[in-house]
């Protein structure tokens, strides 16, 4: 104590003057690493100091010290002990140790008296008395006396029962053998087959002389054979279990002995014929088919559900053959928790095993399923169980695909480390065994409402590992629980709809290309056509691939994730791959279609017509005389530029907010939580607790989720867009439309050779080229009602006009615009040479003329006339009625023009979106990657349409691209 | 067999016919669950078939089929016996249960002979031969026998040491007692002490007689104090772990004991002054102070590596007190993997234990650190632990924060379900005691470079459970490592980073509001002075702060995930308070900023000033006869409404794409895996495998990546677009410039009272309201460069202008201004009455006009000069000559008008971004809402600039609001 207190106090020293840290300062409490193996001969390992410690002397370390052979313990004090050497050679020590005693016989290696078989030492007398000389005492082995000594030595006491069965003695019968069972279970056998005890590999590739094998398999097959011992039968089964359930009709390996035991067996437990009393259950039948009676014949008596109580139970057996115990596996349901006891019945994936320390011996279990009917007792299915490795006579026969094929059998084990082991049960063993794939099937009864299902199947497949290095050798195990149905009604239903969707696609796209063939005027049939007809036919093949896919991911969605009894069940991974190629399929139709609009967008034909005539022509009749220019004062271009500015911004806007949409969709997936519904899992919680295990995915329910996701918020955008917003705060499509009225200038847009849109926008005021005074006296005239209606047609309100116009209009044009055509590329004002630009211009004021005197009807032979659209013809959106002699404008009041522009073909954007998302998705499985591509997606193709349309409308308004801005 | 094969083929039928489904079918293989409790006394539980199954006549069931009591073995073939009575009265069963043997004394209550304390029985000769009559022979207590029966009562042997030395005999001297520290370990031994065996309570609330407790408590320390037993040394050592190392001057408890035990205890085990021979060492010193000078003296001898090798080693004792085994905690390095073989040692931070099962017995670990330098022998360094759960008299000790008052003590156990077992050993305890929380600091020694740590300090902390429902009750178990280090030099640090920066940032705001007091020319200081100021200060004091946090967090950030040895940890959880705070101060402040830059923005004076001058003057002197009016042909508003409805849409452009930047930034984070490196982990990989353990994150960190990747890709987006886009692909500011040179109209912009920007737009052909043929031609010759240049000067360039007007001249803007500010509120055209639509028009004409006359220095006593400003007035952004009797244009050719637009505040923007981004991100630790969150307010606030902004303009320059779209 006073050392403490000194060295307590030159710590405190050190620490208040810190004269030198480095120097002396407080110990550290360090030892130095021993293990017990460390310590020699002569020393022991000190448990209290954790150190080796020397004996005293004439002392040798047997776990603690002992005397020396030959010496007796003289004092003992409980902690230490002294030792003397006996004094006479002939003397050995007394059994307990403490004195030395004269030996009727030799004195063995252990300093002790020793006997011959069959005898014990005697070395004291009844009361405890020692005697002077041990004596040896023969046992009688016959009857009535039947002894023989006992573990000790010390006593004669009635030997086995076996022996005496066989010979009437205590000793084994001429024609019969003794062997160990266990340590301390010898019995004497006749044996009826002559094999003998010869290497029995474990595994294929390693020979592996198992110890546990050769000694106990022989034994444990005659005790059970002829004894009926329970105990040795079920080690029997054990081997067999860590054998691989294998036998050959060659050698006699464990399942074969179990085997001969089954054949000689009476009887059947619990009525169940593969079942003998006594045995373990280890295989079902082996006639042909026999599996899929069993799995497949008859469903479980009670309704199979995801948030009910099914339970799975083990009886456990030790590898001795010990009945251990009823294990409750899992917990409220199949979904057994991660931490179980046994690390197997977790749904961990990958599993870094300590096996050596973890499992110094195999247990088995026989699994059952609990069945608890209403007022019942609990019944226990027997699971089947599918041992991939199973052999016989060296061929696989579970490997196969064929469930008539399999030979079922029953009983598990997970981590076999005694059947390696060679030398010792004790030695580290030359390879382990592992159950690295265990898989419970369930398979759902097809049809079935109320959860009904086909008894499990649990399928396992060992592995061997060589043990090279036990402390960072790694095991990978898998545990998976498997639902199935049988999905084959499922694809036929998918194949139905495919087939008749798209015999309608077919009529469908027919019918667009007649309506193209009309719109271009062309009869004839030739390969644009038939490439017309199969860009129609990709989009609406895309749509049914579409509708088809988001209905079977809705549908699996919808059913998989509302049931409480089960009545469907996901496809597997392998059986989703037709969904994924469907998906594939209507994303790549769609793209097709998607960018074939896109063309047809960027190469309409526009042109602004201005109506605005120059205002002093009065100034024409003064006289020619004077340097004034009576030209009249120029109609100003602004007016064009200001509306052609116009019409390159509203070119991609759309019914929705792209951006915001993907935004959107991330949020629910991603932050709300949606994507959780995504998950192999009948929960349908979208918070999932960071420690709860986390099922894979399914690509159905993603994809089903995501465009449901996309479609929904889509759809409320357009709504919010078409009622709340282009209603009480802005719609670009009518304010273009009155743009063009307040300006005076019409636009007409051919987006096919003799069909298009044109929106009026003659001024109702007659001039739109003036100040702002004018311009706000017109604006108020107007809101008062004080001047005529905007219409074409005199009192009439429509502005905006689908037009089919004839050949001859359109040849007309054609040879007007042939200048402007003529100047291909950008058109660069800079450094163009004067020619072309005077005839682009000189192009302009022509076409400009030429369409407002036709809209004026001032030219009879390309005249026009104004109709109503049949309702027939809105619906399947063909033109009845060919424009001969007079084109026709038909009245649109619903902007039907936005269809050139991004605006009026929202479906096949958001489709395309969306399936651009979900196919990224599937591929990359993350939602976050999905939307950020999808946001690249839609800026690309919005910065395409925008600066190709841009130079489309520059070339063919010949309005300066400089102004489009 | 047969029945079997008739069976199957039975199924095979109803397969095939399925005449009636629900009918006859093949049987399931199902049993009955029954357990061994479940068999009554006359049955047995028949392991093979898993029920229950009736024993012979006259049997009983003790785990097997017995005789009953009087009863003797008649016949036994292994499975069954048959019993037989004995034919006397007065006759026992041989102790082999196979013969009748009369008895000397009294048959015993199992049927067998019994004799008197200290006699053995005696039923056969040494030989084996039966005796007729069995005898009860006295051992011999005294010398030299000494013996005693043994355990089973059939020999007399040596009796104990402990016997013999305090009496010479084998029964117990009078002033001793004897006792029983195991099954089959008795002593004889002396009590110095008069405790008596009393209730032994182990936790506070419940109080539980542990059957543990007082059958070994007092026996172990007296084996321990008289004989120095060194398991029962541990044992009791383990009873005081067990306790909670919890002791008391009043009661004997375990600890009082040990503590009993050390004092008399002679030599240190180890040079550990604390730990003596022959004991465990529990306790450090009583010492003040002890503690810190043990965990804060000196650091470890070896460098600390978070890539290293340092491992834990326990030595494990059983409860017995055996010395079971090294055990290797941990794998690689402290980063224990999570499915270690015990459960405690891995990083799982909540766990339902089976602790019944899986823990039948406590097993007691000591705790080292292994040492490894180089070229040595490895060395374990004991690992204090800190046990919350102690006490002293009933006062907890280790509770407070001090770690001077803290006791420090050695020896952890997980989970002990033994000492709260009433009744027997083997019954289910009462009460379980689990180390619920267990902790291993580590600290690293201040301004280290090489790892240096101190060592290590575990702390635990104890549950009491009451067992109520051991099957569904659950505990939860927190395991974790605790890397801490010392961060007051760090928060000195940025205190003082924080002070001079602050001092800075007051210096800065004075001159700001200087400036702003100079731009709206008034030298009073008044209450709205010092707002201003404040809020300058504000977005200045944002800017440090951000300065501050962004560089704390890449700090930690880079040297924390760079180091290969240790030199800086993270600060923990609470240490970061400071930090949210300083980002949250950040935040706000930087709100005011951009919200006060956004109201200013909101209310900035602008107007388009139309150089454009009525062309038809010639038409003026024409006869005034005639109805041809001779007005001048009015000039073309559309020039003003293209202008304005441009500066309209530039409001709002930025110099990044604020979408794109979220989108990247969120792909870099979530897609990429940046956001894995704000992980409490020293590792860099982007990648986390999804099984491997994921520490949690930290806010430090995660503030890092986020911030510093908003900057990054905001920095790289302002160079791609100022390098590339703006010079190769379109550059709106400039556009805009242009296009007002090209329309003929210039732009005043007034953000100041006297202070504002002008941009020159007069156009070099002198008119610009004209056809498209002029427009093309008057742009063909400013290419061509046949015309003079745009400057507002002869042969300048210049166009753009910062300006300081005179008071007198914003006088008069006021004046002609006044009769549209009178219009307040939108613009309604519709329904505005005339008179204000005609005023503000004659308004618009006139300040039309009167600007133009000053731009043509008109006003002589408005005149203005065109000057450059200094490089220090750039520098300061403040302007040194008052404008008093000249306005002042300063030549401005970095567009610095855009100051009024988003386009020139990207600065504030992308901070404000950012922070929005990490506050969100702090609060939520979500980065996908945070990405969503800072979409909308970027979407919300350009909805309000575009929206407010847009109303503005049409109420300064008169445009109708319509047309700017």
């Amino acid at each position: 104590m006073a050392t403490v207190t000194l060295r307590a106090i030159v710590c405190s020293f050190s620490i208040i003057f810190l004269l030198k840290p480095n120097g002396f300062s407080c110990q550290q409490f360090s030892i130095t690493f021993q293990q017990p193996t460390d310590c020699g001969v002569e020393s022991y390992f000190d448990i209290s100091s954790l150190s080796c410690v020397k004996c005293g002397p004439n002392q040798v370390n047997r776990l603690a010290c002992e005397c020396q052979t030959g010496f007796r313990v003289l004092v003992s004090n409980g902690a230490s002990i002294t030792c003397q050497q006996c004094p006479d050679a002939n003397q050995g020590v007394t059994q307990d140790g403490y004195g030395c005693i004269h030996c009727p016989g030799s004195v063995g290696d252990n300093g002790k008296c020793q006997c011959p078989k069959g005898s014990v030492l005697v070395e004291r007398e009844w009361n405890g008395n020692p005697l002077n000389e041990a004596q040896c005492e023969a046992c009688n082995a016959t009857e009535p006396a039947f002894s023989a000594p006992d573990m000790t030595g010390n006593r004669c006491v009635r030997c086995e029962d076996s022996f005496i069965n066989s010979s009437q003695s205590c000793v084994c019968g001429t024609s019969n053998i003794q062997v160990r069972i266990s340590d301390i279970w010898c019995i004497c056998l006749h044996l009826h087959w002559s094999g003998k005890l010869e290497c029995i590999c474990v595994t294929q590739a390693l020979s592996v002389t198992s110890l546990w094998f050769s000694s106990f398999m022989y034994s444990s097959a005659a005790a059970c054979l002829l004894f009926s011992n329970r105990t040795a039968c079920q080690s029997l089964g054990n081997m067999c279990v860590m054998n691989m359930h294998s036998s050959s009709t060659i050698n006699n390996d464990a399942c074969g002995l179990y085997n001969t035991v089954y054949r000689a067996a009476q009887g059947s437990s619990q009525d169940i014929s593969y079942w003998r009393t006594n045995l373990p259950w280890l295989y079902y039948g082996d006639q042909l088919g026999l599996a899929s009676r069993i799995l497949q014949n008859e469903p479980l008596p009670v309704g199979f559900s995801f948030k009910g109580t099914q339970k799975l139970r083990a009886a456990v057996y030790s590898v001795r053959g010990e009945f251990l115990r009823w294990e409750s596996v899992g917990g409220g349901n199949l979904q057994v928790g991660r931490h179980d006891q046994f690390l197997f019945w977790g749904q961990i994936h990958k599993l870094f095993l300590r096996l050596l320390n973890g499992y110094p011996e195999p247990v088995f279990y026989d699994v059952f399923l609990v069945i608890q009917k209403p007022q019942e007792d609990k019944r226990l299915l027997a699971v089947p169980l599918l041992n991939i490795n199973q052999q016989f006579n060296g061929q696989f026969t579970n490997q196969g695909s064929s469930m008539n094929n399999w030979y079922l059998t029953r009983r598990l084990m997970l981590v076999d480390t005694l059947s390696g082991r060679e030398k010792s049960l004790s030695s580290s063993p030359k390879v382990i065994r592992v159950a690295s794939n265990i898989k419970i099937g369930f398979q759902l009864v097809t049809n079935t409402q109320k959860g009904q299902v086909y008894p499990p199947l649990m399928t396992v497949t060992y592995s061997d590992i060589l043990v090279t290095d036990p402390t960072t050798q790694t095991v990978t195990v898998s545990f998976s629980l498997e639902y199935t149905m049988d999905q084959e009604e499922a694809r036929v239903k998918t194949d139905i709809a495919l087939g008749v969707l798209g015999g309608v696609a077919v009529v469908h796209s027919l019918l667009k290309t007649a309506s193209w063939k009309r719109r271009i005027a062309s009869p004839l049939i030739d390969l644009q056509t038939i490439m017309k007809f199969l860009v129609f036919y990709a989009g609406d093949l895309a749509n049914v691939f579409f509708i088809i896919t988001v209905g079977t991911g809705l549908y699996w969605l919808i059913f998989f994730k509302a049931q409480l009894f089960v009545s469907v069940l996901l496809p597997l991974p392998a059986q989703e791959e037709r969904f994924v190629v469907y998906v594939g399929c209507a994303f790549a139709l769609k793209t097709v279609q998607f960018l074939h609009k896109l063309f047809v967008q960027l190469s309409v034909d526009i042109f602004f017509i201005d109506w605005e005539r120059p205002r002093s022509k009065a100034s024409k009749h003064v006289e020619g005389s004077g340097e004034a220019k009576s030209q009249a004062s120029p109609v100003s271009i602004w007016r064009t530029y200001f509306v052609a500015n116009e019409w390159n911004e509203i070119q991609t806007i759309r019914k929705i907010n792209p951006t915001f949409q993907v935004i959107a969709v991330l949020f629910f997936l991603e932050v709300v939580g949606f994507s959780n519904l995504a998950l192999r899992d009948p929960s349908s919680d979208l918070h999932l607790s960071p420690e709860a295990y986390t099922p894979p995915y399914s690509l159905i329910l993603r994809y089903g989720v995501a465009s449901a996701m996309w479609l929904c918020i889509g759809l409320i955008q357009i709504t919010f867009f078409k009622v709340i917003h282009e209603r009480f705060v802005e719609d670009k499509i009518r304010q273009f439309v009155d743009l063009c009225s307040i300006s005076n200038i019409s636009v007409l847009l051919l987006s096919h050779r003799c069909f298009g849109y044109y929106i009026h926008g003659r001024s109702v005021h007659g001039h739109a080229d003036t100040n702002m005074d004018e311009m706000n006296t017109n604006l108020k005239r107007e809101a008062e009602n004080l001047c005529g209606q905007r219409g074409l047609l005199p009192n009439s309100d429509t502005q905006t006009f689908q037009i089919s116009i004839t050949n001859r209009l359109r040849a007309q044009y054609d040879r007007i615009i042939e200048p402007i055509n003529w100047r291909s590329g950008p058109s660069r004002l800079v450094d163009a040479s004067a020619n072309p630009c005077e005839q682009s211009t000189n192009a302009y004021h022509t076409m400009n003329r030429f369409l407002g005197s036709v809209i004026d009807h001032a030219h009879r032979e390309m005249d026009y006339i104004v109709k109503d659209k049949l309702l027939f013809e809105r619906i399947i959106g063909m033109e009845f009625i060919e424009p001969l002699d007079k084109s026709i404008f038909y009245n649109d009041d619903s902007h039907s023009f936005a269809d050139v522009l991004f605006y009026g073909n929202e479906a096949v954007l958001l489709i395309f979106d969306t399936l651009f998302f979900c196919v990224v998705d599937l591929g990359s499985q993350n939602f976050i990657l999905a939307a950020v591509l999808t946001y690249l997606q839609q800026l690309v193709f919005r910065l395409i349409r925008n600066g190709m349309g841009r130079r489309n409308l520059a070339s063919k308004t010949l309005v300066d691209k400089r102004f489009l801005i």
